[in-house]
């Protein structure tokens, strides 16, 4: 790669930015992880987390990416042959369900539409048929990475209380949590998966399973097998503050830091930022006349923003323009979307200049790409964020 | 904890001290793992890793400790109601045994004495009688990090082949990679497991398996339900020099790191270098007339010595006034072994001096706590030492 | 202070924003200034530097901020009672000016216009007076930092050559140096100062003096007193890498990383891309309506803009807002200009978004700050950055 | 260089190891320094470094190394052909008189021995000939860093009151502060100078003035030239926290914390740890049988010992030795000292562990050298160490 002077700009949604301080906190000697200094650490990290859940209950802490996150829900909760229900959502909610199928579980799919949230409606249709209680889990993204679409979770727990089913409710709030708000307790959701490296502004390396005790009996039972994803030992050892195999000790380093972080600036306060910057992008987006992929500005998310571009353009283009002419990453299209639609990241640590900097450098691409837009759309964004200033 | 001065001196047997080189290299900003500053990354690591391990073939990278790449090999390699021998060598191979147990795997354990190495004569014995080829394969480790015994792994590849048994070779070389020659290629090896935080000086978080082609071809037919560690889709990504998902960034430019060092210290320096600074701990225990936990000195660690103390002693004594009043962590005695021994780590990023001071550090530790030992040990390691440069 | 999410922006014309790189290298340990590691440190970086100041003689690195610089320069090459020209160029020429009184030398000020740069014709007077040749040094600033105005130094030679003028020609490069095109061979100057805050890309606390040979024979008999900023002993420790007294080994080690990367990126490559960012923050200002300090658009500083507000506006109160609101640290007006301009730097480790975001901070303070000027103003910078990419 | 594994031993009498914690604090982007952030910092520094001193009155910070803390102390305080008291101390004491003669000061020396401390009755006799009080100050060497002598500063402030003299004292505590009790206001001290890289565990890079009110009205008065070295804009810029030229921030991050860690230790507990190491090492030495070359042990240095070789052998070649073959730095013999003492520098942050590690470096590298000496003198600082633990 040639030089690149100043520094990369990483929008897409997720891995994010990570803080100066976080990789500080990172950037020390590793302790021994059998020893009094990091039980301490363990005690306060595993302490800590419940918050950012938004639960009183255990978080468990595994090395992985999301896709980790997702095989520990689903290796602790089902047996083999046991019927999970599962929603069409996007690119993720889609490799969730292979996952499933592929560890030998039963998947029933709720079609959907992409541009769309989920909808409780066709659950309790769908639960309402299972009289003999076979499925054993409702599994639910909240915030869809693929198409910048939030779902409500509140009411896919309301679908299943409706319905007085005992299926589990499992929630991949991989790109949500700590970016948009999520209550893991409130919303009587038995298994969250989360990653380290979105709204925690992290590096990946680390990924979540927040329970309930539901969902930590049903893992008595449960009769995939599992030995590092396992919940049982990994809660017995973290009882004490440690791990029953060495955990990844710098990234706990980090995540305390990104804990204090939090809670510093009021988890409340990071989803207020999240939504002010997220409806910025959304304004440059509407005023450059482009369509935002997420049709239900009630479902927009506030992590990302997927952008699409007009028939006969290609993202694609647009990103390796924005790459290379000024060192900007964005996401792609995933899968069927790809060469469609391009994805903003605006979640972890962000604020108003850098996506500023960002909307400037996606217009400049704009007409570089000669995408066809309606120039002058950053006003918008400025507009607003100045509004919300004074 | 009170204030400490100085460095703390890491000296359990992993994780290691951590070089400055490596810890800088992970205090960079995460990249885009999809974009092309990482594919450059991803295959230059990829490449660099065959020549730790000597191999031609591919080595898959996982997030996870050692206990990661111990499932890997297993899930990728074998059936449910597969057999495989493993031997009962110490604290590790055992829970690797009971691991294999809990993922539905036949183990037929090879008994043996923990102050030992694996034998290949029982192996031979175990095998001939498997006319059916039932036993799928054969797991050993390397090096025992609960005992300090290192086994021979060309022996168990020879009475493999004296049996003319198709079964794979399962090496654990977690505490040995990067410290004592390990020849994967060479050895006939199939599946060799290590992880980060030993022998390459990195922190937790990264585990490895390093494949053959017998172990490829084995892995289309395992029945063992994966996801994450399935080797088929990471095989196929890194071939392009990515991964399947969101891989773990931060270690990785760390990992890119350690194999720079490697090489310019040269890999066979390293095993010298261990050699030497291993053999200066030996003396130094000798002299202080205690007992080396492995029998056999052909059998000794070069990256681990586990010393026993007298009957009436307590180790775990020793290792807690190492740690108020020396600042210096040493290595537990595990399960059966507690409070029978403990362990000095010798390996990774080590010089004399280092070391010398650890040895120092256990020779006051052990007048403290009482246990009886001749004084002076700490001279049979400088004059070893001093020989070694004059 | 309350917490702030993402990066703050530091845009005073120094201290500049520091690559992580360059971070990273000065975190390192600090090793024997008297080893032989640091005798090749001392001896790449001493040649290292000689071509980022365009000269084949000796730069001199001493420990403080340009005031250092200022000051090691006029004691080497100045007794008490002699005369030196100075210009009244603005905030920094005039303390450079009181400095030069406080040491005992007479000063011819040359009357001057804060918003223009320097002028040859005004010298060629004063020298042309002088044909006892009394005066024994003229110094200039190459490029104010209080007002954004870059004289022509090679100007300022030809002045002083026409009138075969025997005195030394000593010039400030504080902010101009790794930024803006600087030639102290081929212009002739005998005493460049420069310091590691601005286009070197360092945190402050090294400055510099590049020689000629005509200064190095001027210091033999210079008569002020010094001991910390002597060259000659600087020069002769320097011979053999190393230095008269403890010298900044981490700030060094930050130095060597600097010059590799000014290497890597092109010095003419850096020139040019300064040269582009200026330009572009200049049509912004033009289009807000407002006015750049420097009346003449030959002289405008590539490294900052400073901007006039209009008569009855507050410039302070501007950088306030900036500050408590978009997190933007922006240059005051320093003595009488104070609340009358504002400054933008825009050198060092910079690219277009970066900067993009900063116009976009300002243009949003200047309308909360209640400041008369044409909102859109950004767009002029989209446009003019955008035609230079395609 | 060859590659080296693990760390570099660094135990010359400063630069001394810095901290992990205070390379991460200085790895911080640089802030305005005229910003409220600055404030913050600057004035809990300026505060927190009185407590260092032991002073109720201000402490400056300058760029610079201890010279420039030598050179400020005298251009302050004194006029050109002022008369100044000098002791010839060592190789440091000569430097310092050097520079004052550089300055145009008198120096009247005391004869001495660089082998003793400095003497009061010597100092009583030439003041008692000073009726005239042309005598301005006294300067001393706290702590001779060339020879490890120690000298009673609380016996000069009584010699000085014993004649009723007004001369100022003036104390280089370069190498004692932050590691041997140092009392600037208690013993009457007038300037106190020092240095980040010892005793403060920080880099070269910044230098100290602690003042008395005594002196800071003789600076109204002093003729000597200054600019940057000038306490009276230093004072009244740091009552408001800042500096009156752009201060070496990240240092001062350092700093920062670098007092915090004082603290935490608490400095009493500081000096009992930099005496108990100093006094290992002096048992050690005595049990090689070597001389120390302080000849009084009641004024040992603690913060380094130097170490004559016998006559015949060349403690140069010991210090190429032990750094060839055991990555260890030693200070050398300075000036009229070369080759007949190497120094082993004991102070900042430290612990026993790695103090053992280098006494156990300098035991081989005696016996490579084939110096003269008597084997095992490590266990001597082993009975001691380990005797104050239990």
């Amino acid at each position: 790669m040639s030089f690149r002077s100043g520094r990369h700009h990483l929008h897409i949604p997720g891995p994010t930015n990570i803080p100066d301080r976080i990789l500080r906190a990172i950037n020390r000697p590793t302790i021994d992880h059998r020893g009094p200094e990091f039980l301490e650490l363990g005690l306060e990290i595993l302490e800590g987390l419940k918050g950012v859940f938004k639960t009183s209950d255990p978080v468990c802490i595994f090395p992985g990416s999301g896709s980790g996150g997702w095989e520990a829900s689903l290796v602790n909760t089902l047996s083999s042959g046991d019927r999970i229900v599962m929603f069409d959502q996007g690119f993720f909610a889609t490799a969730w369900r292979k996952m499933a199928q592929s560890l030998g579980v039963e998947v029933d799919v709720i079609t959907g539409d992409w541009r769309r949230g989920v909808d409780g409606k066709s659950l309790i249709e769908k639960l309402s048929t299972d009289s003999q209680h076979e499925i054993k889990a409702v599994a639910v993204v909240h915030n869809e990475t693929s198409g910048g679409v939030t779902s409500r979770i509140d009411w896919i727990r309301e679908a299943i209380d409706t319905c007085k089913h005992p299926a589990l409710l499992i929630v991949d709030a991989v790109s949500s949590l700590g970016s948009i708000d999520y209550r893991h307790e409130e919303w009587g959701v038995d298994v969250t998966i989360a990653a380290s490296q979105k709204g925690l502004m992290l590096p990946p390396g680390l990924c979540f399973n927040a329970l309930s005790s539901k969902a930590i009996a049903a893992s008595q039972d449960a009769g995939l097998a599992r030995v590092v994803w396992d919940w049982r030992p990994m809660l017995a050892a973290n009882r004490e503050g440690f791990f029953p195999y060495t955990p990844s000790t710098n990234l706990l380093y980090g995540l305390h830091e990104a804990l204090i972080m939090l809670e510093e600036e009021g988890l409340e306060n990071v989803f207020v930022r999240h939504q002010r910057l997220a409806e910025a992008t959304r304004q440059t987006v509407s005023a450059w006349g482009l369509e935002i992929f997420c049709r239900d500005s009630a479902e927009y998310s506030n992590s990302l923003t997927a952008v699409q571009v007009p028939k006969g353009s290609d993202a694609d283009l647009l990103m390796q323009i924005a790459l290379k002419d000024f060192d900007l990453s964005l996401g792609t299209g995933l899968g069927k979307l790809q060469g469609k639609i391009f994805r903003i990241g605006h979640l972890g640590s962000l604020n108003e200049l850098t996506l500023l900097g960002v909307l400037c450098g996606i217009e400049m691409s704009l007409q570089i790409a000669n995408i066809p837009f309606r120039k002058g759309g950053i006003n918008a964004a400025l507009e607003f964020l100045r509004s919300r200033k004074c």
